[in-house]
């Protein structure tokens, strides 16, 4: 990765458009026994592409200042953000320029949580009570795909079995 | 979808992010035995997305001032573009405002394709191979993509077999 190739800087709008098609705000919450609260909240910002084409990653982390680019899974990288400072400012850039598709209203609901926790309230028993039903509402969208892609594998599965048997009935 | 909505007019650049995320240039050539070159070329600029999001299709349908919003498979809708005088205005916008992924090479074939029609090259027997080796080379991609996800359906061919054993043996 060039420098040269790196400070291409891209459009506020491209980005916009980007991210409305391959961009995505979770927020994960995982048990923590040992945290008073007993969870933690992970909000991160997302892009997604096939490795080859990492370097435009590396031209949106050159366009924020932040992120890292790293292995998303199998041949695809992700340009990621985490830490509340950094997602603040993601936050403020999506309200300048805001998404087109129906992700804004993860993004609205990503931008609430951010909202609770710079006021601790993840630290909180209610806070995280409140901030768990949010994300539900959020992630709802991205349960409902994979919830349709095990229905897909379910059928792959019928489909499947029922080729193994016109294979045995071949043989 | 109303008027209002149709009328929020989209940017240049925001189109270029979405199509870099969601865009397709397509050339599909079929064998028409009763045209005297025996094929037919079928060039298609096509945006695809869930059908929740189908007022940003009609948004850049607005935008060109040209195309169809139709169906694409499933919950899918598509935004398409068919007709070779619609097409060389494509290319002219895309010529403008280059894409930033690596589906800016799928593009430049395309446009090359275009320009060779432009000129009735897939009237003639010469032009039409010129065609179909330049369109080889611009779907090699997919047909990757498509190579890879059929491994990925035997490994899962494989899997399933083997929790398909082991559920008989729990049986």
């Amino acid at each position: 990765m060039s420098a040269d190739n790196q400070q291409e800087r891209l459009d506020a709008n491209w980005i916009v458009g980007f991210v409305d098609g391959e961009g995505c705000f979770h927020v994960g919450i995982n048990q923590m026994p040992k945290m008073q609260v007993g969870f933690q909240v992970l909000p991160e910002f997302r892009v997604v592409q096939h490795q080859r084409d990492e370097k435009v990653l590396f031209q949106i982390k050159h366009y924020f200042g932040f992120g890292t680019v790293t292995k998303n899974h199998g041949d695809r990288k992700e340009f990621r953000v985490r830490g509340l400072e950094n997602l603040n400012k993601i936050v403020q850039f999506f309200r300048q320029n805001p998404l087109r598709t129906s992700k804004q209203k993860n993004f609205e609901i990503f931008a609430e949580i951010i909202f609770l926790m710079n006021n601790d309230e993840h630290l909180k028993k209610e806070g995280i009570e409140k901030i768990r039903k949010l994300a539900a509402t959020m992630n709802r969208q991205s349960r409902k795909h994979l919830e349709s892609s095990e229905t897909s594998r379910q059928t792959q599965i019928v489909k499947i079995k029922s080729d193994l048997l016109s294979d045995e009935k071949m043989q």
